[in-house]
């Protein structure tokens, strides 16, 4: 990241995102993308800079990879050649940072912005310009394809322009891992970072909005778990005594096959889907398998509709196990629930939006449609009398979020840190 | 082969079964063991030798693997170090061989041995005799547990002792590629290799017989058929636009739930199982899936019910993709009819089994129980006149068959040789 | 009816509910009760009275009875003594009136009221109101237990106000057949008795509303459609040749169990239900059943939700059907698009609610919840340019809608004849 | 039964048994039948006649009809004129008769013969005799479609035979009530009825064996259980509050389906088939049913195989009910174990039937095919250390057993009788 050293973060915003957008990590394996961060934000000059067991709550974090796959990465950031202390703290998964200024007195403003990436090969044709430009990812399989580079960044662009602000109070910005697999921001909660906040402002970049668009606060995100179900058998011959088997594949196919199956809900819409299933052994056509699963995913217009949902598939899944005398184990691996943002907060957004040249289209509100584990931080600073709102800051993408050729219009990332810090100074004068 | 060098089959049966062990290699990729077949036959001096695209007819071979794979054990050949003419002829997988011995006027009599090892991994624990005496496999995760190194052996000795004997007509041993698949015996049957056969024979090692037992003649082995079934519809997003989706994993669950539900037949056995399902991709929970598959085989106490019970499952498949709006392919990997032994031919096996100072203990005929595809020779053979009988001769074997520990008592090679050579003898002289 | 005999219908709203809450008959029977209205009609004094094959299109009519069940209900109504000319034009379940009345130039403004009963055996407890005061149903089985008592009673109230009125222009009242099974205001519509209608009014009593409360125009009914879903297989001994059957029981219930799980739609709200299933004959466990049936409904946020829900269910049975070598034949037996009230037509409702002195709560648009085939009606008049409001004319009911304890509270009845009877002056003046 | 009256029962054998067709009963109502049997008893002499109560345990009665059933079946007799005292103690469905012969030092023999009738309507078409000839089913609904008229006939002829002949031992007629239901054999075991007897012959007309024909002894019959499973959950309004409601039908249908998939059997044949389902009410498609049922049957090559299957469907039903929230009762109605002919036993039977001119055929030994109660009795007598052997005497029947054309034909009455009590006197001599 030597752009970044010559300098402000403001000046440096389209360099600083190409370097986390060449080297993307996956979740809970942001060890290079956080050290960065920290990098940055020490240089910036920051009260507190937290990262490692203390930033998220060890036991509260969701699809955590095996550590195989842990130590991989770490290796990895290893030869990339990090900051050896803060990699350290690191080991076994503990990624993510929060930055804090403390400004005297007055609210406790945060900035969530998410910094992880996810399992896409990024396309390498000319037309996609990481590939024309040499900023493609060099990390094979993995890309930035949601926009999680920039987010990163524009934290660190809107922590330096508070720092050189006149904003009394405590400003903290939280660079929250694993956001792609909702297993993040539940450990962040759990971790008590926002137990002290005020005013809770979280961002996206793009999300079918252009550059010049901005929402305030967007609201009615779809609540959401994701859960596996691994099914364990006996195993048997399948011609000489299929009976002897206790079926893992038969108890699978019937449970995945079941859950679609599961009643609307006369309060609201309700979701479920398998999204991937594995079971027994290529080409053992002949044994009855003793091992299968499957991952899958429930979501509800509110909180209590995704539990009705899961509460129902656990039953489908259960029982079905038991119909084929099998054991099973069903994990959650990520989780978000609902919640809105708060009218007044996010209506600072818009004053600030509004105020901006580069803002051609200022939106109070709109529907998400689909789920975000920010949420988590959202309801647990509603629990202790805060207010929280979700942002979308438009920006031009060539290809669909999560595909191959999506980038997002560089234009944006000032524009975004331009406003967040503008709304961040209007919260803090807000009482 | 080193061992074999030095003289007669019979004398290295030993030293030739563990040079097969240590170098096992699967279906069609019997490259170096083809080679080996036909270096040692060659050196017994025999009228003719196919290998190649001659002996199985190419479009007939079922589970033929990916080209790629087919690439990767014909490079491990070449490196290996076998006959570069040899190896040659049969790139893209044309393994197998025909021995022919002409001596005179006389019936066409033919034993067929199957020389394919199986995907998995050989135990290193000490008391397994092949690990503790330096045989153990050099092929990671591929093994001979089945005993088919034993019966290459087997083909070999039994060539040897017919070429050295007065037999009169015609011998042909038939080096039978990708049996463990149900791949091969087709291929051969419609290459041609048995369409002048009077006399067939056979041959399996152990099968829970211990050392000193010979079964004559096996009857009522299960007809099989194996196959993939593979299911494209539309990707969408799970939690946006569900109904735009079609759904792959929805049509493969129910489609492999429902296959269990065929009706049972009237007249008699039938089976079905699915062994392995794959669909979706690993996290991708909010994806409605564009792609899933599984594999499954079906079986009947005769041809008839198994092809019933294949017209049934193509059904409930079809039908289940169509129900979800998705394409649907089905491939046979593999299969096998019914075929039972000739009495009349088993009777001389039967009596050269008797007349064997070493077989304490001789069964004229007994179930098979489970499926071969040496079964579309004897049926070929059938058709065209001829007669057949598999035999079993017993081995104690520590672990059961396609286990780590399998192995055999390598006493019962040359008391198998002995029976097959005197049972060829006597088919000769028996019109 | 002598009640009514004697004088004006305002006067005797209750005697002349009770006679009809005495004489219950279900759908597209409702011989005896048109036959009364047709007399009230013509005693108010109309222009024009129309009954038998002209009100409804004889072949868009749902859910029509057997012929059997049409000539009991005919037969009973010939014992029960009414005018024979009318009775006789409705043979065949010809059912329903419309009533017109000619005043000038004026809009054409019409009510829809629904006549039948349901399919519910009344209490006999004597906390019941009509066990007590001795109006209970005279036709076990049958009872109105929904208010279409009520409905038809206020329909001749409501007609004789306007007759008495200065009224300028066009208007009718339409004495709907066959709501409860959603069959007969399809066959209305396309019998061409909305479409000169400027402003459409329909009427509902209840709803859970309480006496004095008026909603002036709901919205948001689901759109439905009724069907019922008939297997035809071949039956086959169970233990014989059970493969020789095609087992429509199991063609059947693969069929219900997978409706509930066609995909939830992104655009809204779908429901599905399948309330009534039968299959095979009692006793005959030996026997693969040829024949199997259920009745099934689905509904939808809006039209095409509910078209998404049928064409996926359809596809759903036949598949089933196919798979199991069955025929299967899918009757609709109701069904009920999307409208919602209009705005300015339900104000027009609203004001007349809260000009009554009896109404203490006026609701200006509330959600239906469930469905209606009144907006079959509704679409026409829209189609045609016109606006059309549904009314919910609040009454204390003991019972629930459906339940052997409704009842009406007959107070409701002289303000729902007061309130429609204003709202139609209002419309007529409104262009 | 006036033909009885006047003499001998072997020279009224058309006439009994035309009385028996003429008034067909069902299962547990065979009250005329059962008086008439005792009445003809008494008339040809014997030591004790047993009926009522003492016959069949009554705990151990499977598919008792309800009281209400009974009650119509017993006023009916009562109006048909039978013996006031014998009715009187069936009342209750104690129906079913034993008769003993006491003849001295010697063996036990017993005959079982079966005496209900089928829900089936008989024909009237002038080519079926019984219409042609005046004796066809009086009963509506009801037909001896099966030959148990013939059953009861041939026990009477056979009793009078062995009565009048120098027969030493014991002789016992066993007339049994509710085989067709699988019902009354085990009652009458667990009555102690066979618990003396050394040698059991039972004996079924027909079969598709013309008549000429004797079976010595079948064997293989298939074990067999019937059961109902009914559902029992909660209503729901369907398009309010699906969720609410616990589906009865859902429930059903999934299990009804997931029967057929429970896996074969290694050890043989297994069978499995729903014949009658039911749930919910018709035309109620807008309520989640609160009820459903069906009626199944498994099967087992042997009791062993029947139980397998028993016990996986009763795994099914109860994790489907769990599933959907619904409680499920099981109630056995029917159920028969394998039992074989022993081969010394039928061959008595053989030599009595070889001696007979009429025979023209004798088979010693069949398979059986389907299943039959009287294996009930068949295994208590085998567990006390005695013989059974179940014949089969051919008679050429037009239409097939349980259809509405089946009759017998009447020379083969006269032809069993003699085999049957030519084998007892055998019987009778063989120790």
């Amino acid at each position: 990241m030597t752009a970044a050293d010559s300098g402000r973060i403001r000046d440096e915003l389209r360099e600083i995102r190409r370097a986390f957008h060449r080297y993307p990590e996956p979740a809970w394996c942001e060890f290079v993308t956080t050290a960065r961060v920290v990098d940055s934000v020490e240089r910036i000059g920051v009260d507190e800079v937290r990262y490692g067991p203390d930033v998220t709550d060890p036991d509260s974090r969701l699809s955590v990879p095996a550590e195989e796959r842990l130590d991989e990465w770490f290796r990895r950031a290893e030869d990339h050649g990090v900051r050896a202390d803060v990699l350290e703290r690191m080991r076994g998964g503990h990624t993510g940072a929060v930055a804090v200024l403390e400004r005297g007195d007055g609210p406790v403003v945060a900035l969530r912005v998410d910094v992880d990436a996810l399992s896409v090969t990024e396309s390498d044709d000319p037309s996609h310009r990481p590939a024309a430009e040499g900023f493609r990812s060099t990390n094979d399989g993995v890309m930035h394809a949601c926009g999680h580079d920039g987010h990163a960044t524009i934290g660190l662009g809107v922590l330096e322009a508070v720092a050189e602000s006149d904003f009394a109070g405590t400003f903290k910005v939280l660079f929250q891992p694993a956001e792609e697999v909702a297993g993040g921001a539940k450990a962040l909660a759990a971790g008590g970072q926002v137990d002290d906040v005020d005013h809770l402002l979280a961002v996206h970049l793009g999300l079918d909005r252009p550059t010049g668009t901005v929402v305030a606060g967007v609201v009615k995100p779809l609540a959401i778990r994701r859960f596996v179900a691994t099914f364990s058998g006996t195993p048997a011959h399948a011609a000489k005594n299929p009976e002897a088997g206790d079926n893992a594949i038969q108890a699978a196919v019937s449970a995945a096959s079941d859950l679609y199956a599961v009643p609307r809900h006369g309060d609201g819409a309700t979701r479920v889907n398998v999204g991937h299933v594995d079971g027994g052994a290529p080409a053992h056509t002949n044994v009855v398998a003793d091992r299968a699963a499957f991952e899958a995913e429930v979501r509800g217009e509110d909180t209590d509709l995704m539990e009705y949902m899961f509460e129902e598939c656990a039953t489908v899944i259960r029982t079905a196990a038991e119909r084929h005398g099998c054991d099973v184990d069903i994990a959650v691996t990520g989780e978000a629930p609902r919640a809105d943002s708060d009218a007044a907060t996010a209506e600072h957004v818009e004053r600030a939006a509004r105020a901006h040249p580069g803002v051609t289209t200022t939106i109070p509100s709109a529907d998400f449609g689909a789920s975000e584990d920010a949420t988590f931080l959202m309801r647990r600073v509603n629990e202790n009398g805060g207010n929280a709102a979700y942002a979308v800051v438009g920006t031009d993408h060539p290809g669909g979020h999560h595909t191959p050729t999506f980038d997002v219009d560089e234009r944006s990332l000032e524009l975004a840190v331009d406003v967040l810090a503008d709304a961040v100074l209007r919260l803090g004068e807000s009482r």
